[in-house]
């Protein structure tokens, strides 16, 4: 996601000096290669790719995006309180926030404003970056206090620069939203893969509809162990009301209710066509 | 699914001639238009198309696929064992066997041979039809007994012209196997929609894996509560194990459990990545 950040940027003309860190060696690589149309030829995506973060020219930098896994986060924040200067802004693109904006905000104070970008895939690392990730893209950006830095807030306009719609909410209300519409289903597509027999028989059986279903169940384990962990009170108290339903199901399909399951299963479908997903691309 | 068989045996040359009936009105008209490419122009796919098939040629008929809703199959079964010849072949194409199977059976003998590929989307009828659809396809044929019919089982020869895959199994065995791979996955996805609260913050929060864990919720609603109902046994076992895995993953977050968590999640990491499913068309 950073570096599709990086691209989307210098495709639009929206960095001065863009500078790489962290990453695998191979994705450094890459980054270091990557080229962007200008004038009549080409030019660098990144001025400066380092390994080392504590490398690069910290007192030109006026923007830090932080695009890795949450567990990183707290340290990687207090490192930068080291470097950046009073100026210098601060986000990240994790998927879970509670107490990463509380430690973003204590450590950076109203320099730090975090965003989740409602975008993403299966595909990692620098190969799989497209300057287009972020267009249409709703990005939620969840401040940590009263005291946003107004640079914070032009985050804001930049990410509408983007071609995004941006929306405001608390880390607590992030934190429950995602628990229903996305750390849920995952803890499901992983629980329901889990729970299958290991046969051999079922592997060939799984049509379009399974595999849909199960998809994000290939996701890294041990992200989402952090961010179901990390959010497991929301989670836990969706998963909750989940159990409840299933309850309600199994107990209609035991008495072979077809009216009361049929009504269930249409109020499902009608809350469905209400939400508004990203087109398959 | 009927529509996209008779297109693909007439793509393929393997229909002398084709009968359609049923459908809405629309169905049937389009049907009726459909021409495939023959020599140097086109031919009508079907030679004879009505509304009410006791109006079709039923001496000159040598197969029926009946490509209706389970519900609907053992009322048709009755009244084709007074339509068709003695060796006339029966076959359907529903994803729910058991008694179907049993009735079939009963009603029309041997000539009977109950079939499910493992095709489909949400888009239905005859304007969703593409002669291509079953290329690949894994298809279930699940005889009813002992006694099949030379010329039954030749319906095997049939799809393997078509270029999919057969194979035979119980109606039991794939009952079982499809609670598991398509049953309970429906059940699921409608109830986490279900379990959502219906909530206007939510609808634009979802992303693109909510968008395709959830997209089978919006199947027809009639049609999966009698699939569901129909082989309530066979869902509510697989159910059964699912609560356990869920009641587990449930403690181990009040717990904190990241190894076990993680454990958990990587075997169904693991497990999916050794279905086999068919591409994205």
């Amino acid at each position: 996601m950073g570096g599709s950040l990086a691209l989307a940027l210098r495709h639009r003309g929206y960095a001065h000096r863009l500078f790489g860190a962290g990453g695998s060696p191979e994705d450094l690589r890459l980054a270091a290669a990557a080229e962007y149309p200008r004038g009549d030829g080409t030019a660098p995506i990144f001025d400066l790719c380092r390994e080392d973060p504590a490398e690069l020219p910290w007192a030109e930098v006026d923007l830090v995006v932080v695009a890795t896994p949450p567990a990183t986060l707290a340290e990687i924040f207090g490192q930068l309180r080291e470097w950046i200067s009073e100026t210098c802004v601060v986000t990240d693109l994790a998927s879970v926030k509670g107490d990463l904006v509380a430690s973003g905000t204590a450590l950076l104070g109203g320099r730090y404003l975090s965003a989740h970008p409602l975008v993403g895939g299966e595909r990692h690392g620098f190969a799989a970056a497209t300057a287009e990730l972020y267009v249409d893209a709703l990005i939620l950006l969840t401040p940590g206090g009263e005291e946003v830095d107004p640079r914070a807030l032009s985050l804001q306009q930049l990410w509408e620069a983007l071609g995004c719609r941006v929306r405001m909410l608390s880390p607590g209300e992030h934190d429950d939203a995602l628990a229903a519409t996305s750390h849920l289903p995952h803890l499901l597509a992983y629980a329901f893969m889990a729970s299958l027999d290991d046969s051999d028989a079922l592997r060939d059986l799984g049509g379009s509809g399974l595999r849909d279903f199960s998809r994000i169940a290939e996701s890294d384990p041990a992200l989402w162990t952090d961010i179901l962990l990390r959010n497991r009170e929301a989670v836990r108290r969706r998963l909750q009301t989940l159990r409840h339903t299933l309850d309600h199901l199994d107990g209609l399909l035991a008495q072979g209710s077809a009216a009361d399951l049929g009504d269930i299963l249409a109020t499902a479908r009608a809350r469905r066509q209400q939400f508004r997903f990203p087109p398959r691309t």
